[in-house]
C-alpha cells in the first residue's frame, strides 16, 4: 500500500518491547511481559499484532525490535520473520530514549536517510488500514523534517491517558491533516477530560514518534547531548561483532534513564518541530484490567472472559475474567469485579480499582515474594 | 462431670456425619464433606470438635458416629479412640431419620433403656461447659419421658435459622429449665426475626435431639411405621456379622428419606411431648461461607482468613478468604468479599450472596462437571 508515498521507500518499524505492565500482574509478570499476551482474545499476541499492523508498510525486513535480553526467545516466536539484525537486545531496561535513540542511531548508520517509527509492541488498535494511513502521513511530516506524533480523536472523556493540544495546521506534501503539537498535557481529572473533549482540540497522546533518524537524535542531542553521546558510542560498534559487547559493557551502565517523551517530544513541541497527526481509530495502551474489560465486552455489560479454555460458572456477575489456571472458577453475585487466576497467583478487584493494582505488586516486592512477579 | 446426674448413666451420644454442605462449595466436597473441615481456625476439625465436646459427658466408649462408606477412613483418622461397635456406615445416605432412627434402634437392643443424643458432625458451639450443662438437663427431661432439643437463646435476629416458639414451663426433676416445645416456626424474614427477638419465648431450632431410644423410636411409629419397623428389621441383624450386609441389601433400598424434625419432632411437640432446654451458648451451623467470616472475625470488620499456610494480601478489602491452594490471594478494594481457592475450583462471591452457592453446585452438576464436586 501507499507506494510512492512521501519518504515511505525510507522508512523503518521500530518497536520497543520492554515494561512488565505491573498493572497487569498476575497476567504480566517479569518473565511473561504485557506484550507476550493476548489480551483481547484476537488469537495473538499483542506484539505480533503489532508486527502485523506494520509489516504492509514496510516489510518484515524493516521492523526492528528493541527488548531484554531474556525476552529475545519469545520475541523470535512471535517473529519468526524477524531477522537477526533486527533484533536489539537490551543489556538492562534503560527506558525509552534509550531504546528508540539507540535503534535511531543503529539505523541512521545504516542509512543516513532513514526516517524512524517508534509502536509500543503492547497497544491495541482497531482498524489497521486508517492506522496505516496516519503513519503515511507521519512519514511524510518526518521527511519534511518534522519530529511527528500520531494523536488518537478521543472517543470519550478519557482520565487514564495523556493529551495533546493541538496547534497551527501545517502545510506539509503528503501530510494534509498535519498540525504543529501546542502542548502536552497530562492524564486530566474527569471534568477536565470532559471539558477537552467538548472544546475539541486535544488529541490522546499515543506516545508514537515518527522522524528522521538525524533529526531526532540532533533533537535528543539538544536536551541531552551525553547521551546522544553515549548511543553513538554503542551504534558505531554494533555492527561488529567484534566489538559490540566490549561497548555494551563499557556504555551501558551509564546511559541516562529518561522517557523519549521528556527528551524529545516535549523539547521538540516547545520549539515549533513537533507535528501530530490526527488518527481516527480505536486505539488503547490496555493500561489495566477495567481496559481490557471494555475491549472485550465492546461495550456489553455483561462478563469478559480471557483465557483459553476458560472454564467459567457465572451467576448475576459482570467484569472479567482471566483464566489461565484451567480451574472452574464460579462467579456468584459479584459485580464489575476483576478475577484473575493463574496458577501460583489469584488477584480478585474491581473494575473502579485496577489502576491500584500496582500496589500489591509494590508489597510483594517488599516483601520479597518476587517469585511471583 | 455431671456424675450421677439423672439418666446421665445410661446416656449415648450419636453424631450422625452427613451431608456435603453444598453451600459451602468448592471447600465441602463430596470426598470432603463440611465436617471434615476446619471452619473456625481452632486447628481441628469440626467432627473432632463435637467428639470432644460430647466425650466428658459420656466417654469414648458411648459415642457413635452414622456416616457414609465413603468417609469412614476419614472418620477413623479423626477420632481413633471410636471403637467399631460405634461406627455405623450408611450404604447410601437416607436423611437423619434413619441417621438417628437405626442408632436408636442398634442401642435400644444393646441397652433398652438408653437415652440417646444426636449431635450433628458440623455445627460451631462456643462454651463446651454451659453446652453439657444443657444436655445434662436434656437428658433428665429424656429420663421423664420426653423427647427433648436444645433451643438457642438468640443473640441477633438471624434469618437463617428455624425458631422455637416455647411453651409452658415443665416441672421435671434434674431440668429446670425445661419448657414444652409449642411448636416449630421456619426460618422467618428479616422483620419476623427482629420480633422474635424483642418479644422473646423464641428459641433458634439447633437440630439436637435427646430421648429414651424406645421413646423416639415409638414416636416414629406413630407417624412412620414402616419407617421404624424397617429400621427395627436392621437394628436386629446388626450386630451379627452374618446378619447385616444382607439386611442392609435388603432393607436399605426401601428406606423413607424423610427428616426427623418432620417425622418425630413435629408429631412429638403437637402431642405435647417435646420439650425444650434453653442453652445460652453462642451456636452456628456453619451454613454458609458469610457464617464462616462472622465466625472468625467475631465482629471484627476486616478480612477473615481461613486456611492453614494463605498467603494473602490484602489492600482495602474486607470479607473472607479460604485458601487451599497455596497461591498467593491479592485482593484490591473488595468489600464483604467471599474467595475460596481450592487447587481446582475457585469461588468469588459476596457475604450477601454467600446462600446462592449452592445456584452453582446445581449447575455443575447439569453440566456434568461433577469432578470438582
Amino acid at each position: 500500500m501507499a507506494n510512492g508515498a512521501r519518504g515511505l521507500d525510507r522508512f523503518r518499524a521500530v518497536i520497543p518491547a520492554g515494561g512488565i505492565g505491573s498493572r497487569l500482574w498476575p497476567l504480566s509478570r517479569a518473565d511473561a511481559p504485557k506484550f507476550l499476551h493476548d489480551l483481547t482474545g484476537s488469537g495473538e499476541t499483542l506484539l505480533r499484532g503489532t508486527w502485523e499492523r506494520l509489516e504492509p508498510l514496510c516489510g518484515a525486513d524493516r521492523i526492528m525490535v528493541v527488548t531484554g535480553r531474556a525476552h529475545r526467545d519469545a520475541v523470535e516466536r512471535q517473529l519468526p520473520e524477524l531477522t537477526d539484525p533486527n533484533i536489539v537486545l537490551e543489556a538492562e531496561p534503560r527506558d525509552s530514549s534509550v531504546a528508540i535513540g539507540l535503534a535511531a542511531a543503529i539505523l541512521r548508520r545504516r542509512d543516513p536517510e532513514a526516517i524512524i517509527g517508534s509502536f509500543a509492541a503492547d497497544h491495541v488498535i482497531g482498524d489497521a488500514d486508517a492506522f496505516r494511513s496516519t503513519v503515511v502521513q507521519a512519514v511524510a511530516a518526518a521527511d519534511a523534517g518534522y519530529i511527528a506524533t500520531i494523536g488518537i480523536r478521543p472517543t470519550e472523556p478519557a482520565v487514564g491517558f495523556g493529551y495533546i493540544r493541538v496547534g497551527d495546521a501545517l502545510a506539509v506534501e503528503g501530510a494534509p491533516d498535519a498540525a504543529l503539537v501546542e502542548r502536552f498535557v497530562e492524564k486530566p481529572d474527569r471534568e477536565t477530560a470532559e471539558r477537552y473533549l467538548a472544546e475539541g482540540g486535544y488529541l490522546w497522546n499515543a506516545g508514537m514518534f515518527i522522524a528522521r533518524a538525524d533529526v531526532l537524535l540532533d533533537q535528543l542531542a539538544a536536551d541531552r547531548p551525553q547521551l546522544r553521546a553515549d548511543l553513538e558510542e554503542l551504534a558505531e560498534a554494533w555492527d561488529d561483532p567484534a566489538l559490540r559487547g566490549p561497548a555494551v559493557d563499557r556504555v551501558w551502565p551509564r546511559l541516562e534513564k529518561v522517557a523519549i517523551d521528556y527528551s524529545v517530544a516535549e523539547p521538540a513541541a516547545a520549539a515549533g518541530r513537533l507535528a501530530v497527526i490526527p488518527g481516527s481509530f480505536a486505539w488503547d495502551d490496555v493500561g489495566d484490567f477495567a481496559s481490557i474489560a471494555k475491549l472485550i465486552s465492546q461495550g456489553r455489560t455483561d462478563l469478559a472472559i480471557l483465557g483459553e479454555n476458560a472454564r467459567v460458572l457465572a451467576d448475576a456477575s459482570t467484569g472479567i475474567v482471566v483464566s489461565q489456571s484451567g480451574r472452574i472458577i464460579s462467579l456468584v453475585g459479584v459485580k464489575d469485579i476483576v478475577v484473575v487466576d493463574t496458577p501460583d497467583a489469584l488477584l480478585v478487584t474491581t473494575s473502579a480499582d485496577a489502576q491500584r493494582v500496582k500496589s500489591v505488586v509494590d508489597a510483594l516486592k517488599l516483601s520479597g515474594r518476587t517469585e511471583v512477579l
